[in-house]
């Protein structure tokens, strides 16, 4: 960068958060927060779902797998792949309509709901679906995240299973500003669930590349993604280049967006949580995401492939085990 | 907060880079970024509007407006208003349909945009908005943001013009990570523009109160604003009217999550550019939005209805200035 800049060195105070809930005996989530109590009803603004309007162990009790991504088409899409492959009808129903936000559709066990972009928006989503399932009494419910990403060295297509979250300075921590003093909580992702879709995806998906590795989670997708294509960019190719390469020296197979927040929320509540996306580039050769939509549109069921076998195989073990 | 914690102090190289671009003399957006002149076409990916498929200036040339918000409801609504206030037929036409990431309405000069919620969400449409404007060679473009947001100590259906935007540790800053270093860059709001719309308001609107103040910008919604209603909380009641209180000795206003993102880059490109949000809540009496749906959306009307005044008293002064 060549700007006109001053620089300096700032000293901050850091509380490490390092707590974590674990479920209950019988795989409820616990809620860590004694003020729900007192709330007469609980409204989850942004879902357009409220406790006093919808009774939600009646409508969601059964849930056990919480999928989640960026946009409508994508999660409607994968609802009704989910529906084909549970043998399920389809019902086609926008829980969260309402809301205006995010769209919600249920098939079965399954839910598909949308996060918008970034760790803002995909923060909110969480919070209130995390209560959803907590007032449902949803039992060992998983949360997957299917997404796409920029790769780092690695083939368009490349499915990657996230085994590390950091953050645009390759930090393993969500950072949150709360009372106006900086909180980092770890972004640790569940070592069990990247074991069973490693295994699942080695034994059961030949069509396509599946990897697991560390996946840096940025604020932007221009500038903090070293991408020369923003609307401002003060960046030579060579620096891009070479951090890139710094990246990739440090096992970032893939950029995207929403990562690091996903991660630490379920870890902090103690809910099983993975994120699987593809690469729609390999930023080692380009910025621009220039493939025909079509094309685009087809890699982005890899991730919803891998996510469907995990759903199939755990239902099935729930059967047996009569969970 | 009490919980299992550690402290840490830790030291940061900060750079600051305050630099400004101009407007071109005409009023055009002069792009900092030398390597966009290489590309052969632009891919305005989040947009699904590339410059190769799209004639920007013959379809976009004439825009002198772009509003953006959170919601699709809250544009569509906010285009079908300006169409009226206009006297333009509405086409009601997404003009981003196809990337089902944001929505994007034409009226005349009048753009109306949707750029989902929090920083990250909008960066990436500011990014290619402002690309937009840049091939299309619009000239003297005013951007604004026309959204919601809680109130500190001010009453319900409130509209803010945010003076000065701060981040969630108070500081006037858009902080990003590029290339792993931490840059920061000044969030300062256009006085002219602030000056103007407060100046509207007082002599046009009586029908609810107009203020302007600082307006606090946070990365989530739950911990960062001091909410007592997330899927979890440490905080206790005290803990959070201290802060509230602390916020409101700092002359913030109200709490959203877009601000400091948009008057960067409004700043930054030298683009005029004002965040107008409406209150749906006093935060020091409580946390939920939990008002009636009609009545919260006959309140995200007033932020349109001072743009639409802002707008029309320029398009009128474009007029007579023959620009």
């Amino acid at each position: 960068m060549s700007l006109p800049q001053k620089q300096s060195s700032e000293t901050y105070e850091v509380t490490y958060d390092e707590s974590r809930q674990e479920l209950s005996k019988n795989g409820e989530v616990i809620i860590r927060n004694p003020h729900l109590n007192g709330l007469s009803s609980d409204v989850l603004y942004h879902l357009a779902i409220s406790t006093d309007t919808h009774d939600l162990p009646a409508l969601f009790g059964d849930v056990k797998f919480v999928c989640v991504g960026g946009t409508l088409k994508r999660m409607k899409q994968f609802a009704e792949y989910m529906a084909k492959e549970l043998d399920i009808q389809f019902d086609g129903k926008d829980w969260t309509a309402a809301s205006f936000r995010y769209s919600m559709f249920k098939v079965g066990p399954v839910l598909s709901v949308t996060h918008g972009m970034g760790i803002s928006s995909l923060s909110i989503l969480m919070h209130e679906i995390i209560k959803l399932v907590y007032y449902a009494k949803c039992k060992n419910v998983v949360f997957l995240r299917i997404g796409t990403s920029g790769g780092i060295g690695v083939e368009p297509g490349t499915v990657v299973i996230t085994d590390k979250a950091v953050d645009g300075l390759l930090r393993p921590y969500y950072e949150l500003y709360i009372l106006g003093k900086v909180v980092r909580r770890p972004s640790i992702c569940n070592k069990e669930l990247v074991e069973e879709l490693k295994s699942i995806a080695a034994q059961e998906i030949k069509d396509f590349p599946t990897i697991s590795g560390t996946t840096m989670c940025t604020l932007d997708f221009y500038e903090s993604q070293a991408r020369l294509d923003g609307a401002f960019c003060d960046l030579t190719a060579q620096q891009k280049i070479d951090f890139l390469n710094k990246l990739k020296d440090a096992n970032v197979v893939n950029i995207e967006m929403e990562a690091i927040t996903f991660a630490s929320m379920c870890h902090y509540t103690g809910i099983q949580g993975a994120i699987i996306c593809v690469t729609l580039v390999n930023r080692l050769l380009g910025d621009q995401v220039s493939a025909n939509k079509d094309y685009l549109y087809q890699l982005q069921t890899r991730p919803q492939i891998l996510a469907a076998k995990l759903i199939k195989k755990r239902l099935a073990l729930y059967k047996s085990q009569n969970i």
